[in-house]
C-alpha cells in the first residue's frame, strides 16, 4: 500500500494518538484518498464519509474512546472512524460478506458503542449512555454525531427535548453539510463563534444584535450588504432553537478546521452540561465529482475514480418503473400526489417532482409525518402515494394502523427495497413489512412478480380508493411471462396446480418458475399477500397433496396459507427471525434457504 | 332535562350559531355541568374536556365547520365539540356499546373530519387537509387543536417542521393547560398579547426586551418582582420556537375568555399563513375536585359529584402489581431503572418515582425516544424497564427492532393494557403487540396468566439480561392456581394433556380453566408466546387429536402452534383483524369469540 505514509502508521487508535499535530492534514488527505480508492471498487456511502474526515480526526483528538462513547447517527459517516480505530486494513472488506460493516457495530470494535443504521437515534442513545454513566459513577462523556438531515426526524427532537433538561453532560455534534448556513460570513462570523464559546458571549452578542436592531449600523450594513441580516439571523436561528431546548450552543464552526474543532470539542467536554457543537462541512469534500454532486455519491456503486462514472445496472430498476408509472398516472389524474421522506431520488420520484412540483411533497426524514399527513390528504379527497423503503416504513407502524387503516383512508404505500437488500445488512432488511401490514385492518398487500405487474398493481391500488401497499424489491423484477389482468385477491396460475404446488410471491416467482417446470409442479404467483385467493386455494386443496410457499420476508404468507390449507402439508420457505448480515442478495438468499436448489430439495423430499 | 335552558336549545351547530354572545357564558357553565353529570355516571376523560369548553365554543364561533376542518389531537377534549355538533342527546351514551365514541369519528359526524386517539397526529393531518384544499381549490381552513403534552411527541415536531415552510394556511391552536406559563402576569402580559397579533408587535416587543436587557428598567423590576424576567422569558420562549419553525405566533391568551379567543381565531384565519394560537387553559376547570386534581380526573371511572370520590376497582390492578414489583426489584438492584412515556400513574410507577427519583425517567409523550434511550442505557450497563401501554408501543416498532432487538440489548418492555381495553375502542386495543414482537430477533414474550406470574416473569426478564416483553391486561389477572417456577420457554400443564387440549395464554387461561375441567380436556398455560415450549408441544403431538388455542390478540400464538403441530387440527381463537369498537371488555370478547361458551362449542364440535 504505497502513497499513504502517515496513514500507514495508524494501526490502532493508540498509533493515531502518537501522531503530531503537523501530520494531521496529511492524514486527512490520505484518508480521503484511501476511502475513494476502496469505495470506487466496492461501493459505499462516500460523500458523507468524505465530509466527516476532519470531524472524526478532531473527535479522536479531543475525546478518549472507548471511555468516551461516540455514536454516529445513521452511521454512513463512520468510515474515517473505522479507519482510525484499528480497521484500516479491513477497510477493503467494507460492506462485503464476512467483512466489516458499513455501519458502526458493537461486535466489531470497542470503539463502536451503539449500532446505528436508521436515522435520528444517536441523541436518544447518547442520553441513555450519559444517564448510565451518571448512575454508575463512570468516567467519560457521551457524544452524538448527527447530520442536519437526521434532525428533522421526530425521534431526534424527542431526544433533544429530553436531553436539554436532563442533568447530565452530553455533546451533540451537528454535522451540517446542507450549506444552509453560509460558511463564509467572515469576520463577524468568526468573532461570534469565539464569543459564543466564552462566558462573555451573551453580553457581546446582545450589543451586536442591538446594533443591528437600532438600525444605525444595521441600516448602513443592509444598504451595503443586502443579505447581511439574513445571514446573521440564519446562524442565530439554530442557536436559539437549541438554547430554547436547554442546550449550550457552540458554533457554527468550520468542520474542516481540525485545530478549531479540537478546541471546541475540548471546551464542550469541560462544560459538563448538554452542549451542541454546530459544525459546517462540505459533503463529498476532497473529490471533485462528489463535491459537485454529493447526492449522486451518497450511497454509490463502484465507480471510475478518473471520470466519476458510476457502474450502472443493466436493467431498469423497479424504482424507475415506479417513478415512470407515477408520472403516467399523474398525467391522467389531477388528484394523485406523491409523498417522500427524504428519498426522492432513491424511490424514483425525481421526474415526478420536476413535472408536478405542486403535487410532490418531500417531508424530510420524517416517515411518521409522511404517513399521517398523507392520511390527512386522503381524508381531504386526494390520492396520495407514499414511497418509503420497507425498512424505514417500520418507523410508521402506528401511523399506518391508527391513521390510515382504522379510518380506511385511500393511501397507497409504495414499499421499495422490500425483501433482502444486500450490502447494508441487517438494519436495512425489508423483510418485516408484509408480516406487520397483514395484521392491520382494511389493508391490501400487492406483491408484484414482474415489472409489468408493478405497473398494473400501482394503478389498481390507486384506483380502488382504499389502504394498500405495493411491495417490490431492490433491483429489477423479471419481465412478465403472461399478460393477465391484475385483480385484488386473484392469484395467477403459472403452472397448473398439481400433486405438488409451489405458491411464490414477488421475487420468489422467478426463482421458482424453472424449478416448478422441471419437476412438473404447480406454480402460483401470489399477487396479493392479503387477501389470499380463497378460490384458488380451494382448488389447491382439492388437487394438491403438498404445498411449498416461498416469500422473501419473515414468515407471513406461509403461515396464512398453512392456516387456509391445514391439514395439507405446507413447507414454508421464508426469511428466518435471525438477523441477516451483509452479503450480496444471492448469498443472503442462500443463508435464508430461498434458492432454486432448496426448492428442488423441498420438491424432491416428497418423491424420496 | 331541567337546568340547561341555553344548552337545551342546541340540537345542532346551526342552533348554536343562533345563540347571542350574551348567552355563551351560561352555555359554557351548562355544558360543564352536563359533562360532569354524564361522566360521573359512565366515566370518561373529564379534566381535559372541562378545560376546553370555551376553546370549543370560540372555535365554532370563529370557524365554519364542516367547511373548516377542526382536528382534535388525541380527542379526549372533543366532548364539548360533540355536544355542540348534534350529539348533545347522544352524549349519555358516550364510550358505551353502540353509543357515541369518546374520540372524534368520521362515521359519527361531518364535523369530525379525522379520527384521533393517539397523541400528536393533528398537525400532520391538518397539513394534509390544507394541502388537499389548496390543490382542489376548496374553501375553508384546517385547524389542529393540540395540547402542550402532545407537542413533546416527535410526530408533532415533524408536522410543525413541514407545516411551517408549507405554503398553505393552517391554524394550530395550542391548548396549554400545564400552567407552565403563568396566566396572571398582568398588564404587560395582556399588552404583549395584543401587540403580537398586530403588525406593530415586533418593534414594541423589541423595545420592551431592550429595556429589560439594558438593565435600567429591568434592574428596578427584578429588585421588586423577583421572577419577572423569567416570566417574560417563559412566554417569549414558545413564541420564538414556533416562529423559528415558520409559524406566525399569537398569544399567549386566556383560553377561557370566549370573546378574546374568537377575535384571535378570526384574525388567525384571515392571515392565510401557518399560525399558532397559544391559549392558556385550566385543566379540569369548573369542578372543584378536578381543578384541584386534574391528573386524577383525566380518564376517570364513574364518581360521586358531591364528594369527588371515584369508584374504585375491588381488585388490585396489574399495573399496581407491576409497580410494587418494580419497587421490590429496585431495592435489591441499583442498576434497575424505570422509563415511562407520560404515563407514570397509569402504568403504576408513582411509588417507584417517589422512592427512586434518580432512577425514574418520564420522557413525556415520546415512545420512540423512551425505547432508544433505554437501549442506550442498556448498552451503558443499566437494566431499564420501559412501561408503555400496548397500543402506544406501536409507536416504537422500529426502535424495538432496530435499537433493542438487533443489538440484543437487555431492555424489558412492560406492556400494559395488552388485549382488549373496553371503552376507548378500536384506536386503543392492545391486540397487535404479540404479533409484531414475535417476528423480531432475540425477543422473548412473557404472557402471565396470574398476578403472581406477572411478578415472577418481570423478575425473570430483568435477570436474564436480554430483550424481553411482559404483556399483561388492563384490570386484574386471576390469582395463581399453582406455584410452579417460571422459566423462559416452559409452559405450565394445568390440566393433563388429553385427546383435546387447550393452549391458552394470558387472560384466556382463566376463561379456559373451568371449561377444560368440565370437558376433561387438557389445558396448557402458554407462559411465553416466544419461544414456544417445544418439549410440551411434542407431548401434545403424541397425545392429542385436536388442539384449541386462545389468545387475546390478533392471530399469533395460534398460527405458531399450528405451524409447530401441523397436520394436527388446531382451532385458533383470537381477535380478528377487523377493528373492535368500544364496549365493555366482556362484550368485546364476545365479538371476538373469546368466551367460555365459544370454547365449549369448539370442544363439543369434535364430539359431535
Amino acid at each position: 500500500m504505497d502513497g499513504y505514509p502517515v496513514l500507514d502508521k495508524v494501526n490502532s487508535l493508540e498509533d493515531f494518538k502518537q501522531l503530531k499535530d503537523g501530520e494531521l492534514s496529511a492524514l486527512a488527505a490520505q484518508m480521503r484518498q484511501y476511502m475513494i480508492e476502496n469505495i470506487s471498487r466496492c461501493g459505499g456511502h462516500l460523500a458523507s464519509s468524505l465530509g466527516a474526515v476532519e470531524l472524526t480526526i478532531a473527535m479522536h483528538r479531543a475525546f478518549d474512546s472507548p471511555v468516551d462513547k461516540i455514536i454516529f447517527d445513521v452511521g454512513h459517516q463512520s468510515y474515517a472512524h473505522k479507519i482510525l480505530t484499528g480497521r484500516r486494513e479491513a477497510f477493503c472488506t467494507l460492506r462485503q460478506e464476512n467483512g466489516i460493516s458499513g455501519f458502526p457495530k458493537r461486535d466489531e470494535s470497542e470503539h463502536d458503542p451503539f449500532n446505528t443504521g436508521h436515522a435520528s437515534t444517536a441523541i436518544s442513545a447518547a442520553l441513555g449512555i450519559a444517564r448510565a454513566k451518571k448512575l454508575r459513577g463512570e468516567e467519560g462523556i457521551a457524544i452524538a454525531l448527527v447530520g442536519d438531515g437526521a434532525l428533522t426526524g421526530g425521534l431526534a427532537f424527542e431526544g433533544l427535548n429530553d436531553a436539554g433538561q436532563a442533568d447530565v453532560p452530553l455533546i451533540v455534534i451537528l454535522n451540517d453539510n446542507e450549506m444552509s448556513i453560509s460558511p463564509n460570513v467572515g469576520a463577524l462570523h468568526r468573532m461570534l463563534v469565539n464569543m459564543r464559546s466564552s462566558e462573555q458571549y451573551v453580553r457581546l452578542k446582545r450589543t451586536v444584535v442591538r446594533l443591528l436592531d437600532t438600525g444605525i449600523t444595521g441600516r448602513w450594513l443592509s444598504r451595503h450588504m443586502e443579505n447581511f441580516k439574513n445571514r446573521v439571523k440564519s446562524f442565530l436561528m439554530p442557536k436559539r432553537l437549541f438554547e430554547d431546548m436547554g442546550f449550550l450552543y457552540l458554533g457554527p464552526i468550520d468542520g474542516h478546521d481540525v485545530g478549531e474543532l479540537v478546541r471546541m470539542f475540548r471546551r464542550a467536554k469541560e462544560l459538563r452540561v448538554p452542549v451542541i457543537v454546530h459544525c459546517v462541512t462540505q459533503k463529498g469534500k476532497g473529490y471533485a465529482f462528489s463535491e459537485r454532486n454529493p447526492e449522486k455519491f451518497h450511497g454509490v456503486a463502484p465507480f471510475s475514480i478518473d471520470t466519476g462514472n458510476i457502474e450502472s445496472a443493466l436493467k431498469k430498476s423497479n424504482s424507475s418503473v415506479f417513478g415512470e408509472t407515477m408520472v403516467a398516472l399523474a398525467e391522467k389524474d389531477p388528484l394523485l400526489v406523491a409523498v417522500s421522506a427524504a428519498m426522492p431520488i432513491g424511490t424514483g420520484l425525481t421526474e415526478f417532482a420536476g413535472r408536478f412540483p405542486d403535487r410532490f411533497f418531500d417531508v424530510g426524514i420524517a416517515e411518521e409525518h409522511a404517513l399521517t399527513m398523507a392520511a390527512g390528504m386522503a381524508s381531504g379527497g386526494l390520492k396520495p402515494v407514499v414511497a418509503i423503503y420497507s425498512t424505514f416504513l417500520q418507523r410508521g407502524y402506528d401511523q399506518i394502523l391508527h391513521d390510515i387503516c382504522l379510518q380506511k383512508l385511500p393511501v397507497v404505500l409504495a414499499v421499495d427495497r422490500a425483501g433482502l437488500v444486500g450490502d447494508d445488512g441487517e438494519t436495512h432488511q425489508g423483510v418485516y413489512d408484509a408480516a406487520f401490514l397483514s395484521t392491520m385492518p382494511n389493508m391490501t398487500i400487492y406483491s408484484p412478480a414482474t415489472q409489468q405487474e408493478l405497473v398494473h398493481m400501482l394503478s389498481l391500488a390507486v384506483s380502488r380508493g382504499e389502504p394498500a401497499a405495493v411491495r417490490y424489491s431492490r433491483g429489477s423484477l423479471m419481465q412478465a411471462v403472461s399478460a393477465q389482468t391484475v385483480e385484488k385477491g386473484v392469484w395467477e396460475e403459472l403452472e397448473p396446480i398439481a400433486d405438488q404446488t409451489v405458491i411464490a410471491t414477488g421475487t420468489m416467482v422467478a426463482v421458482a418458475l424453472p424449478v416448478a417446470r422441471k419437476f412438473g409442479a404447480g406454480l402460483i404467483n401470489a399477487r396479493t399477500i392479503q387477501p389470499l385467493d380463497e378460490e384458488m386455494l380451494a382448488r389447491v386443496r382439492r388437487v394438491s397433496k403438498r404445498v411449498v410457499v416461498m416469500e422473501e420476508g419473515v414468515d407471513c404468507l406461509g403461515l396464512r396459507v398453512l392456516a387456509a390449507l391445514s391439514p395439507l402439508p405446507v413447507v414454508r420457505m421464508c426469511v428466518p427471525n435471525d438477523p441477516v448480515s451483509q452479503a450480496c442478495v444471492n448469498h443472503q438468499r442462500q443463508f435464508c434457504g430461498l434458492t432454486a436448489e432448496r426448492l428442488e430439495e423441498a420438491l424432491s423430499e416428497a418423491c424420496g
